[in-house]
Formats: structure tokens, C-alpha cells, sequence
């Protein structure tokens, strides 16, 4: 087999599925120095038989402080926001009548593979098309009243993805939660990319059920989540099993199926403990982050020939660019399509996707303004460089100029 | 919220979940140095959207790798071996007429839990009960012909834990492999507790799915499973994305719902590769191990007046011991049940579950010779102490004499 090495061991990240989830150099210092020996590590001291329900690490209390954090009642850690998502689909699925989920069209994968898992279809929220792709709130009243209408049954589950995956819009998640109270349809919000980062109050809000990602936003260890919910839902989706074989009796009644049983935890959860008093203060800062992923995106426009797709002024850290400068250096570029990310890592900046030239994701949450610089610069200096050789090939105008 | 602190990080670990577990230092050095900056360090050269297909780092090579060494043809990484349960029955349940699952008595609860999950029903091959608790392979050919009577239909899956969690038992799985083999139904080993630890046989053991866990028994971080199985099964384990919703017309032809869509890995799965050449070499000696686990075993019967539950000779590292003077001891001690593990914890020693002392479970697996004494003398210490404050109870009776 061929070496099991990082070569991006120093480079700055820009890969905005990683940036909120940049583990704080204490915190893995602290991992590494404690916490290593086993896989569990948080199970020395389990007397009930559920990750929960253990008190040292004060795993229970924790979980409390999660909920609380986001507004909401209870909170259960997961393998991740796709196996949140999954819980409450199987918790729904389970006991609803209807077999549909409304979901918006910009919502991340996971969120249809969970409803597949389940046995539930999706219709979708559309969204407006290029270059906004943005969710209309309002519209969910409408998809509703046509999956009423379609299938004689309430949704089994309305879900709004709070900053999408793609453009990095933000949903008003609010609107949509008064759109589905005044429905009396349950509500789930994917904050994947925003609980961690961005405030969020489910309260406020009227979400029933939030899922996270620890990995993604809450500068965790992977594979690691959390699903949040009310008192009222709690008793569903961490309903305790019920299986019990003839023969033997045994029952397992501090499992919860819904979770696997019990969740493990393990070094994802420790790293989550450990890193969540930063993660809370930096919620705080979350409008200097946007005012400086805006002035970056501002100069990517103006230096680059980039193109911000999504909301304009953007609103979320995961930035998508049209870069039809950097696609016209690609067709000539003995790299094709994998030149941009390569010149990138070259100057010590990994994140982009290889192959992609036409579009581009990055992220320049959590880093320093230096940081930003090396990364514009890098940009520039690409861009500078495909210039020289696109000479003959004119200025491109801007896809979405005005 | 309490202080994250971990108490035992300098201890002797002697519980059975965790033995085979325990993450070897240059594997923790090489983790810390270079892969925990994120929890998607696996995904920095991601091209196709799936854990299984990243080349850089060898994952897909790895899981080729991990399924060979087990004698099966394709390998998928998991959430933990739950997960791999998970997959395996979600697979059966979807495609099988049957809604039964055949288990041994002894079978994890995350066997149970993932039937519950997958809506299967468990019928249980009996156990011998006290004190050996052994399962006859021949007893599974008398469930499957039950089952087929009883339903009309074959079972769905056929399950035996390799190694079961209550007593360390061994299970024949190569003759119940030939028994469902000539049946014709499909079968699964639970090698938690085995596969990293003893030598398994996939093909010369008739067996179509093995569900592993890398951080009960392959020296790795958790939470970290996985599931290997025969290219003809893999179709079906293995099948992609079909859901697609109307409006967008998305498709997610890479994804594999069976594994949340995509099992990102994150630092367990760099844990596991950094120490498969490790784990591959370690069970070469896994006859080592039982002899210096049947020695330890021999000398607490001898000397602390325990009695060693289930195989005799034993053929697993999970020692199940009854412990009539413990009990005895905690009877009129001050921290009543929980004397045993604090008395071991003053002494350095973790694992014992606190609250029980009638009863202990335990592992020596991987642990030195001297570490092995200090384990030994720990007990033999407590047992003296506990004979001092009994003078006047005699000798306790062995539970299973002669």
C-alpha cells in the first residue's frame, strides 16, 4: 500500500466544508495528550450503557449546554449531521402518516440519502436560478398545501437547509419556521455549515429539530453530530428499544435504535467537549467573519475576474465564484482542469477542487487577515500569470455584470 | 460544565471492550504530528465525493487491503461494527422476503438493535446456560428449519458473534458458515470482538459478511467499523444513490445510502490505516496471547478464589469470572459494590465495571508480562485485604468445582 502521509500538513485551508471545522491548536493538544490511548475514552467511568448517560467526562452535561446553545430542549451527540438528519426522518417516518419530506433544492445531499434511507420522498422547494439560486420562504406554505392536496396527508417533515452547500445562501429559517407552525408541520433545520458558526435560536425560530455537525462548524474531530430537539419530540426520536427475543428475555432499555443504540463518542466527542467554550465565543465574532468573507470576495471580483454567485451581499462564509478567467487558462493548460488547485497547493493553499476551473467553493472563515492576503495574493498571482498567456484572448466579461 | 479531564490516562487498561483496542504510540505520535488539524484531512484529494474512492491518502487501496486480510472480497468503512450490522441488515431487509434474523443468545445488543432498526425480528440459538453458555453450531440448522416452518420463508440473515461479548466464548463459525451454506442463507459474523485480534477466514469459513470494529479489536480510534463481504453480496450492500427529485432532477450516482452516503472516516480511519501493518502482524501471535490469558485466568482461580465463566480452556482474551469473595467483601463494605473497581483504580488499574462484584469482566490482550503481574497482584492484594475483614466467613465454595 502505498504511504499514508498528509502533504497538507502546513498548508492554509480554504475548503469551506473544513473551515468551520479547524480544530483550535489547544484542543488537539490537549487530545493528544490525554485522550489517545483508546477509542473509548469517554467509557471508563459508563455505568448505564449510553454514551448520554455518562457523567465523567460530564458527557450529560455537555449535551445539556449543546441544547441550551441552540435554543433547543434536548440534545444527543451522532456519527455526523447526516446521521442527525436520519434519526429525526426514521423518528418521523415512523410514526407519521405521510411519506413525504418538503426539502429545499439546494439541500445537501445527505439530507435525500436520509430521507431514502427511510422510505420517504422528496419534494422540493425550488430555488430562482442563476446567479441567486435563493429560497423563496414563502414558497414552503405553497408545498405544502400541494402535498396536502397530492397526497390527502400532511409532510411527514419540512426541512430547510440554513446556508446551503452550494452558493452558501442563507435561508430565512425563521419565516419558514412560522410558515410550518401555522401549518402544524415538524420542522428541521440543517445547520451543517451555520450551528457552530453563526447564531442560531430554535426557539425564536419555531424549529422543532436542529442538526449539526461538529465536523463541519464546531472545529470537531469527524465523524461527529449532534440532533437537537424540543421536550415534546425527544420522546420520539430517542424512544428506547423495544426488542426483545424470545428465548433469551434480554431487553435493552437504555438503547436508543434511532441512534445506534448508543452513540460511542470517542475522541470526535472529546475533541467536541473540549473545543466548544471557543466554539461559543466565536459565535460571537460572527459579523466580523462576514464583513471580512465579503471584503475578500469583493477583491476576488475586482482582481480576478471572479463572479460571486448566490446572495448578494453574501451572507454565509462558503463562497462560490465564477471564474471564467481561470476556466479560459484551463482549456490551453497542459493541467486542464486540475491547473487552478495545483498552482494553489503550490503556493502552500489547499481546498479547491481538482478538476473545476469553471466555479470555485473556498472559504476564508477563521483566518487571519495575513492569511487572507497569502490566499488573494495567490489568486492574483494566477490569475496574473494566466493573463500573460491568455494575452490574445481579450478581457471575459463578467457573467453577471451590474 | 464539570472540567474535561481524563483520570486513567496513565492506568493500566483491563476492560475486555478496549484491549484490543488500544492505539499502539507511534500510530498516536504519527496522528498528532500530522492528520488533526481537521476532521476531513481523508478529503483533501476527494475527486469522486466517497471515502471508499479517495486514493490520496491509499483508501481505496486500503479497503482492498482489509478485505483480503479477512478472506473477503470488497471492504466498506462503517460507523463502527454497529454500522456494519446496520448495512448488512438494511441490505437483507430490503431485498428478502423474510423478516427473521437467526442470532445466537449471546449476541451483541447492537445485533439486536440493528434488526429493531431494519424492522427484522430475532429468533435466538439457545445457549447451554450456567456456567459454559455455549452455542452448538448444529443448533442453527435446527433454527433455520423452525424459521422455514414456522414463516414459509427462509430467514433473511443468519448471525453468530464470533466471539461473544457476556463470556468470551468462541463460536464455530466455520461449521455454522457450513450449515448455511448448504441451506442456502445468507451469513454474517460479528467479529468485533475477534477480527484484529484471532485469524479469520472468510472464504474458508462459508462466511458472506463479517461486521468489524476497529476500535474494539483493530487498535483505533472510535468511532470506526467495517464490512467485508463477497463481490456478489457487495452489489446489493454496496448499491448507490436511485432517489432523484423532480424538480432539480439531482442524482447522487455515487453515493451509497447503505453507508449514510458517504462514511467519511475522518481520524478514526487514518488510526486504522497507520495501524493496519501493526494489527496484521499482532495476529500472529494471537496464541501467544491465549496462553498468557489462560495463565492469568488459572492463577485468579487459584489465588483470589475466582471462577472463570464459559470455554474451558478459554479461546478468547474476554475473561468473564464469577467472583464469590468480591461479593462477599462488598457485602459489608462501605462502597458496597463499588469497592472492587475503586480498590483497583487506587492501585492504577481501569476497566472493572464500577457497582459489580459479583461478576467481573476483564482482558490481559496486548498487555506485557509485568503489566500482566501488576494486574494480577492488584487483585491477589484486594482479595487478602478482603480475607483479613472476613476472617470469620470461612472459604467461600467454588461455583463450578471440579
Amino acid at each position: 500500500m502505498k504511504a499514508v502521509r498528509n502533504r497538507y500538513r502546513d498548508s492554509i485551508v480554504i475548503n469551506p466544508l473544513m473551515r468551520g471545522g479547524m480544530i483550535p491548536r489547544g484542543v488537539r493538544e490537549e487530545l493528544c495528550r490525554d485522550w489517545m490511548r483508546t477509542g473509548y475514552e469517554t467509557c471508563h467511568d459508563c455505568l448505564e450503557g449510553r454514551s448520554g448517560l455518562i457523567r465523567n467526562p460530564p458527557i450529560t452535561e455537555f449535551l445539556a449546554e449543546v441544547a441550551e446553545f441552540f435554543g433547543g430542549d434536548v440534545a444527543e451527540h451522532t456519527f455526523g449531521c447526516r446521521a442527525a438528519q436520519f434519526t429525526v426522518m426514521r423518528a418521523v417516518a415512523s410514526q407519521a402518516e405521510g411519506r413525504t419530506v418538503i426539502a429545499d433544492a439546494t439541500c445537501h445531499y445527505t439530507t435525500m440519502i436520509s430521507a431514502e434511507m427511510c422510505g420517504l420522498q422528496v419534494v422540493e422547494v425550488p430555488h430562482s436560478g442563476y446567479p441567486e439560486y435563493r429560497i423563496n420562504p414563502e414558497d414552503y406554505g405553497e408545498k405544502i398545501r400541494e402535498v396536502r392536496q397530492e397526497t390527502g396527508t400532511d409532510p411527514a417533515l419540512v426541512v430547510a437547509t440554513h446556508a446551503d452547500p452550494y452558493y452558501g445562501n442563507i435561508i430565512d429559517v425563521a419565516e419558514v419556521g412560522r410558515v410550518c407552525s401555522e401549518a402544524g408541520v415538524p420542522f428541521m433545520v440543517n445547520a451543517a455549515y451555520t450551528g457552530g458558526v453563526m447564531p442560531i435560536d430554535m426557539k425564536r425560530m419555531n424549529i422543532d429539530f436542529l442538526s449539526l455537525s461538529a465536523h463541519k462548524s464546531m472545529a470537531s474531530l469527524s465523524p461527529l453530530g449532534y440532533v437537537v430537539t424540543s421536550y415534546q419530540y425527544s420522546k420520539k426520536l430517542f424512544e428506547t428499544s423495544k426488542i426483545r427475543p424470545a428465548w433469551s428475555g434480554r431487553l435493552f432499555g437504555k438503547k436508543v435504535p434511532n441512534l445506534f443504540g448508543c452513540g460511542i463518542g470517542g475522541q470526535p466527542l472529546i475533541s467536541s467537549m473540549l473545543a466548544f467554550p471557543y466554539v461559543k465565543e466565536r459565535v460571537k465574532g460572527w459579523d466580523g467573519e462576514l464583513d471580512k468573507t465579503r471584503r475578500f470576495a469583493d477583491e476576488m471580483e475586482k482582481e480576478c475576474d471572479m463572479v460571486l454567485m448566490g446572495d448578494l451581499p453574501h451572507n454565509h462564509h462558503l463562497l462560490h465564484f465564477e471564474t471564467p478567467l481561470f476556466w479560459e487558462i484551463s482549456r490551453t493548460h497542459k493541467k486542464k482542469g486540475f491547473f487552478l488547485a495545483s498552482e494553489m497547493v503550490k503556493r502552500g493553499i489547499v481546498g479547491l477542487h481538482r478538476g473545476l476551473t469553471k466555479h470555485v467553493k473556498m472559504s476564508v472563515y477563521g483566518l487571519t487577515e495575513e492569511e487572507v492576503r497569502r490566499v488573494a495574493e495567490a489568486f492574483m498571482e494566477v490569475a496574473e500569470a494566466g493573463r500573460g498567456r491568455e494575452q490574445d484572448a481579450g478581457e471575459k466579461p463578467s457573467a453577471r455584470a451590474g
